[in-house]
């Protein structure tokens, strides 16, 4: 049952105490259009924060943006045979370039016109392999043009018949890099430093920890020889893709047949990797920093970071100048050391109930600015994600509020990673894993030899899948037996049920 | 035929011309879809700067961003009768949600699977009134709701059968934002506010001036009550619609059933606006500045505005390390003051080909240090707009270098403007018009009564059609006769050739 918030309790129904917050954060709402959202200004904007701190990174480390087109030939995707295997199902096909309209009145309608039906369907891109690949090999020529480093931000479109706001939907906004490189050895550290630029991103932006490794044969990426992928552990202890990275070796360049030129003179074909982050971070970000109030946003992301409102007390207002003048001063000083600052001052709402509207947006902090404060020359403040109320003093308030967000920011990593490390678990069996889980859900890390046929089963009675094989913990499995079939470990391997 | 640049001189081809310099500055190129062009990463890079600057602007006036779905339900379009007729013409329809394996070996394909058909198609958005209403309709309740002053970043999709890159391609990037107000005047205020955060961009962004005013009832937005449009003249003495804002009126409010409360407690249609400017912004920008010679870039606008050459002379190379060195100081203190600089230090290539490679790419400033230039502490400057080669004394080259580019750029619009008025002409009569419409091309201010079969007339005879009826010459039509029909003149009307 929802509380008077109008957010049904985590630990009653967790799915849809994360519909009820995205609702009541208007993050997003439901489309007309099966499957697709609306990203609301509220949620946008957390968009916005991402892209513009993800792409600085981006060209920090040498990549250019360009724009391809939405729509694919049909033939495209048949090129390469993993791909079209991958994402032939799940398609949006254009058929026709023109409506008609028939019947008159009330029964006029519009349908799309027989004559003008397309000689090639064209699918709406689920991701830009393809496209990409046909252009870079009319760019390509020489070993001088490489390595082509570029990324795109686009919207993409996969049909997915179950979907969930943010982490499932029809079509979603992304960035997908897409790089050519002359060498195998260059484009796995190209993959791999891209896998680690997410990494650092989703730590310092989101407070998210990630668990970095790289996914079984199953799980990869249709078209890819290797993919790498960051995980993260949300409060049901479920497991969040939440980026990949994938090596593909010259399979889209023998597909779309690129070579180049080496110094040598010698023919060669390009070597290439793609990867990418999209909306889905959002929904990461509220499953694992929400709570039963509403939205919590680490600081970085916040569209607001600080909200001052101003309260007056007096029935005649006359002390009301004062104060907004005061809680103006703070706001603008704030903004003017950078930070994104709302001031609250509307007429007919009680203090109660703004504070209610911002803690369910998910403000970091909150001002509370009376007269008693303009006269004290202090802030009164409280974090969104609770503690006692406290003071600070207006002298050095840009100095505080930094401090005070950076150690926000900080205790929500720790927490998320603590909250982790608690519910991983290492088990001897089988039959011990499905124990647990089914009890206490969470990670667990097992030695595992390698066996598509043997994950299957697993994920067919249990629901979990691997979702990594984790840097730095291969070593582990030496000389262990796998804890399902009993053969040689292969891997150490990161089960858990994931969205 | 095309110079040893590669570059179709204006004078013999002026469509070449056009087509030459995007192809020669590598900002975009022809994809495997119809009309869809890849805006590579040259060309991105204006668009980005154009969008940056633009999006600050549009929240210094109030707005918002959002995103709404890429797909509308097909029978949204019909529920605004002009809006359909304008629209479905030239809609991509997506009829399907999956391909299916057809064939074996070689002879495997795909295709649209008939059991994934869908009951309702949908449309790819054209421009997303439907969409946005409809969801209004869910947000707006009262008279505190508004206004809703939303804008959005995305693709839209047109299916035109003659393309041209930029100017005319059937997917494109844009920027549409919808509004929603208590007031007609509000609504009028807010379209004509827009118009005016156009004009003003236009001009400081890409050095164009911009005629402002209504469009004519022919050359309305469909669905609109009022079209507000900036035109600028090209370099061949045609007009391009640069940008426009629409007051909707209550259209969209009533085939939405969009109500408020008002304050006294009564229920009212909301009234509406909607404005967008596209990529057609960087055609407009090629067609007035650039040359024979390749692109010309106004400084705002340019991905790179100053280009570093060192050039070493001794064929030991003893010459070399102290040039880069220096050169690499001015990019280093030309960048920390905000400029966006390359240093090209290229072995293997001569100074010639650089030069050449980045008047091509429309770079601004060229600087090319040499051995002397570090004896003498200055810079050798080149402007891409010509003139005599000059120097920069080093001492102070970051207020040099704003110096000289802020006159570029002044001299760019005041060339445009120039050029715009003496081709702009007055006429007397139809006669007059037509003869000189074919001798010079032209703008043409005349006094017209307004009359859409008329205007059809013309159009077809000379292919010229009104622009606008630009504001704040309204009043020269009073007295007057319509330079067409001899009736009393109504308005002052703009002629021209047009995009």
């Amino acid at each position: 049952m929802a509380t008077q918030s109008g957010i049904t309790p985590r630990s009653e129904d967790y799915s849809q105490w994360y519909l009820d917050v995205i609702r009541e954060a208007t993050l997003a709402d439901y489309s007309p259009v099966k499957g697709s959202m609306v990203l609301r200004p509220h949620g946008f904007a957390i968009w916005d924060n991402l892209k513009t701190d993800l792409d600085r990174r981006l060209k920090e480390t040498g990549h250019v943006n360009a724009y391809f087109p939405l729509f694919i030939p049909m033939s495209f995707l048949s090129k390469e045979a993993q791909h079209v295997e991958g994402f032939a199902k799940e398609c949006a096909v254009v058929t026709h370039h023109r409506l008609r309209a028939v019947g008159e009145g009330d029964s006029a309608r519009v349908e799309p016109d027989p004559e003008a039906e397309l000689a090639e369907p064209l699918i709406v891109r689920p991701t830009s392999e393809t496209m990409i690949w046909h252009m870079y090999g009319k760019w390509i020529d020489s070993y001088r043009d490489l390595p082509v480093l570029i990324n795109q931000w686009a919207n993409v479109v996969r049909w997915e018949l179950k979907t969930r706001p943010f982490l499932r939907t029809a079509e979603f906004l992304w960035q997908e890099g897409h790089t050519a490189h002359a060498t195998r050895h260059e484009a796995v550290a190209e993959a791999e430093q891209m896998l680690e630029v997410y990494r650092s991103f989703a730590e310092d932006m989101l407070a998210l920890p990630m668990i970095t490794g790289v996914k079984s044969e199953n799980e990869r990426f249709a078209g890819a020889e290797e993919t790498y992928t960051i995980e993260a552990m949300m409060q049901n202890t479920w497991a969040l893709q939440s980026g990949t990275s994938h090596f593909l070796g010259q399979n889209f360049a023998k597909a779309f047949d690129v070579t180049y030129q080496t110094e040598e003179g010698h023919h060669e074909h390009v070597w290439a990797t793609s990867w990418g982050v999209s909306t889905r971070l959002i929904g990461a970000l509220i499953m694992a920093h929400s709570d039963d109030t509403g939205l919590v946003l680490p600081p970085p992301v916040a569209p607001i970071q600080v909200v001052v409102i101003p309260i007056w007390r007096k029935k005649d207002g006359s002390d009301k100048q004062v104060v907004v003048d005061y809680a103006q001063d703070i706001v603008d000083r704030l903004r003017a050391a950078g930070f994104r600052v709302h001031i609250d001052a509307r007429e007919k709402l009680k203090p109660g109930a703004k504070y209610y509207e911002w803690e369910r947006k998910g403000v970091p902090l909150r001002m509370e600015i009376g007269p008693r404060d303009v006269e004290k020359g202090a802030a009164f403040c409280k974090l969104r994600t609770g503690g006692d109320k406290f003071n600070l003093d207006v002298r050095d308030i840009e100095e505080s509020v930094a401090q005070v967000l950076k150690n926000m920011h900080e205790t929500l990593l720790e927490n998320a990673r603590t909250f982790r490390d608690e519910n991983t678990h290492e088990v001897d069996s089988y039959d011990a894993f499905k124990t647990s889980l089914a009890d206490k859900g969470g990670f667990y890390l097992v030695p595992w030899n390698a066996d598509n046929d043997a994950e299957d089963a697993i994920k067919e009675e249990t629901k979990a899948t691997i979702r990594c094989y984790p840097f730095g913990e291969q070593h582990k499995a030496e000389g262990r037996s796998c804890f399902y079939s009993g053969k040689p470990a292969t891997h150490m391997a990161l089960f858990a049920r994931a969205y």
